[in-house]
């Protein structure tokens, strides 16, 4: 694709598209970071990177800047074809979708598919090889489902969902609009859930149901369980990375973000907007407030109130947690200190 | 199910139906919690619950109670109709298997099944969609294999076991009477094992077996590894959540928990009764004793006495932990109160 | 096998035979602890091993031991054939590869495989039942590809490599040689990548790739990724172990070593011989030098040295932290000293 042309399309874009020099107008084929970028490449710098010292020596074709005028005077001094916008990163993630526009798997349904009875399958979908839907399931307009996909009985999957081969998504899940399962995570498995009898751990059955609202992406291997009676939910435009584990019970509002191998314990709530980083733990029935943001492998025991930033285990302010871990390391020099205190005091 | 039909089933189960009072006899369709329920819907209160004040507010159909004067008087009150039973949260598990029982899939090995030479199949067996079964396997009666499921050559599973689409189970592995494995578990696979030498990693061959003990259930996407040599072994009534890791050569005693993310290292040994919380971790070798409960994120490195209570990393008594995690937080304010004190005493 | 047979391949290994004693040269079946070693099989000792003093008790049928003279003369006091190697493990290892030879399941493809449009398949290659492959891949001779395994179009996988049952290998993923991938692990999904904007998280586009380079192993349910633009290499001789996230656009070097749970987030770098115990976690970004060693739950937010031992969360020198997990044990006991200190001086 010409510059041009992208420009043409970010014109109509979000990133807010501001000033723009063509140069020699090049060919760009894909995007590259600005130190491997070569000349049939884009890419882009950010307000606050610190790549942008290396400007002057990349051989990318085109880069995509932050409204800074040494970058754009920089740019034009190499000769680098440029565009400015309010918002690069997110121009650089829509011509990404431009350069390498995501290949859709042919219509239809494999003939290896095994589809149970009263399924009804919507338009333009995707049926891969080798999948198993049970009865009563619904799949929705333009949905994708890649090879080796399980789907129980009664699960209703909304138009212009993608689950990747081999997750498996159990009874009577309900899946939003523009879900997106990544490979061999499952949805509405059985939570756990056992009442501990002198006989031993007596199973408590898990009738309640998974509901996933629209846009949401779950990573690969991650696991959300339905719960004894009721609904665990993952709000809309929540972002769920992979090895991700969600007990059952647990609802969490929208557009929240969770990183690698978080793990939510049953029952527990989350706000809107909240963001946990990798292997950061809440326990059971705990409520994060909207816009919490826990740094990695926090462990939330309680009540955690809107906005804070936490860090720890058990988790405190973030600000506190970072002086508390500095003093940390300081403690057998702490500990020493107070032993001669201790000694010069009692002689 | 009408209530006094729960009534007569419940007089024959174990949670030890003491009064009830059937009021209108409400038919019941499901379980709710006690805030959700309605009038076609059962729950149930616990002795220690702190819904206890909201009994006066339900809708529900029916509560099972445990028995408390009080609770008895109060729902008695509301014309809720009741049942007092001495452990009422297993009580409503077995209502929900009464109310909710499991739909079996249809009897028969389906034609997209594929199975190996010497494959023995018991009686009543469900074998779903492109399930693969190596050579020399043999499935109990009763078992459920779903779609999806490959099971690698001689193994064997016992009756009324259930394994949930796409699970995986590796050469050799022993399955128990009434073993629930969850989807994408992988049962039997190689142990992490290897000979460093001056070439790089060697492979120490893993020629072990995974042996699964009765009444087992392990969690989505939870990995149980084989040895080297000897036998990794899950003891009876063990409940393992999801994404859990088992080294090769553990062994665990009878009727452990095993919350989510846990990882236990090779050849750690659990004793019978263990409780493990969320993302816990167990080192090498490790014996921990009968009945330990240790708290989520714990990391357990050395021996473990019987009975004890652990948190924290290293694991130290969870009382003693809590009063350490109350001084971490004041780290940076005793590290003052030092320094003041050090420099008044050297003045 | 003889053990004499053993013997002659020993010599041909290379765990540097030195002397032996045949004895009655049992015949061979398997290999065990030295515990639970019976006649008919092999065990063995290290230098350092805990289990020295049991030699003179045990049953098996012969012994691989170190150059030690005492252990020499108490294997043939009991009259136990023996074998002495530099690297007794090693020869273990070797001894169980013989004993046990790994059985290759036939070779061919599987009726029920679906393969896509210019899919090359090498020699001697074994594609087991309900495989399914996109277009445009190429699996090299003698690899083997158990049931149920999908690969996405335009994958590389190079000679002699093993892909277990379940694993999902995505859109231009290239394997070396001799890589093994373990059931359910995902390689080459798209990374976690997301565009705060104010409607939401916007979906960075993951059109780079994931490199496996030669001798591999990524363990059952490991999870990883491909980036936005570039690659995420996982380098030659690396181990993985099970339930593993490799974030988008990391590379580590060769001959890596990472326990189970282990989480190394986008954009991080490891050295060469790099090791990380269970659960450890690696930040954004961070480098690791080589030869770093971390252990269990290590929680690294910024870069290492090389050959640095390290622990703790944050992580910090490994001796270090055992002095300060050491006084942690003791805080409680130091902020009472401190303030029976600080109220003595104000009085």
């Amino acid at each position: 694709m010409l510059f041009s042309q992208l420009i043409f399309n970010l014109e109509r874009g979000k990133a807010e598209l501001q000033e723009h020099y063509l140069g020699k107008d090049p060919e760009l084929l894909t995007g590259a970071s600005l130190e491997n970028a070569s000349s049939s490449q884009l890419t882009f710098l950010e307000q606050e990177s610190s790549l942008k010292s290396q400007l002057s020596e990349s051989k990318a074709g085109a880069v995509l800047l932050p409204p800074q005028p040494e970058l754009i005077q920089k740019a034009s001094e190499i000769g680098i074809s440029w565009a400015v916008l309010k918002n690069p990163r997110l121009a650089f993630a829509e011509s990404l979708s431009l350069l390498n526009p995501r290949e859709r798997p042919p219509e239809g349904i494999h003939p290896t598919a095994v589809l149970g009875e009263n399924v009804l399958i919507g338009n333009k979908v995707s049926i891969g090889a080798h999948v198993s839907i049970g009865n009563n399931c619904e799949i929705g307009n333009r949905s994708i489902i890649h090879p080796g996909v399980v789907i129980y009985a009664n699960v209703l999957i909304d138009e212009d969902s993608e689950l990747h081969a081999n997750c498996v998504i159990h009874t009577s899940s309900n899946l939003g609009k523009r879900t997106t399962i990544h490979s061999n995570a499952v949805i509405g498995s059985e939570g756990f859930g056992f009442v501990p009898t002198s006989n031993g751990w007596y199973k408590m059955p898990q009738t309640g149901i998974v509901i996933i609202e629209s846009d949401v992406e779950i990573g690969c291997g991650s696991t959300v369980d339905r719960p004894a009676v009721g609904e665990t939910r993952i709000g809309a435009g929540t972002k769920i990375d992979n090895l991700v584990q969600i007990g059952h019970g647990v609802t969490t509002g929208k557009g929240c973000a969770m990183a690698a191998q978080v793990g939510i314990a049953g029952g527990a709530q989350l706000g809107d907007g909240v963001i946990l980083a990798g292997q950061v733990g809440v326990g059971n029935r705990v409520h994060v407030g909207n816009r919490v943001i826990a740094s990695s492998k926090c462990g939330i025991h309680a009540d955690i109130a809107d906005n804070e930033i936490i860090s720890g285990f058990p988790a405190i302010p973030n600000r506190l947690w970072l002086r508390c871990a500095a003093s940390f390391k300081r403690l057998p020099e702490l500990a020493k200190t107070i032993r001669d205190i201790s000694r010069a005091a009692s002689e």
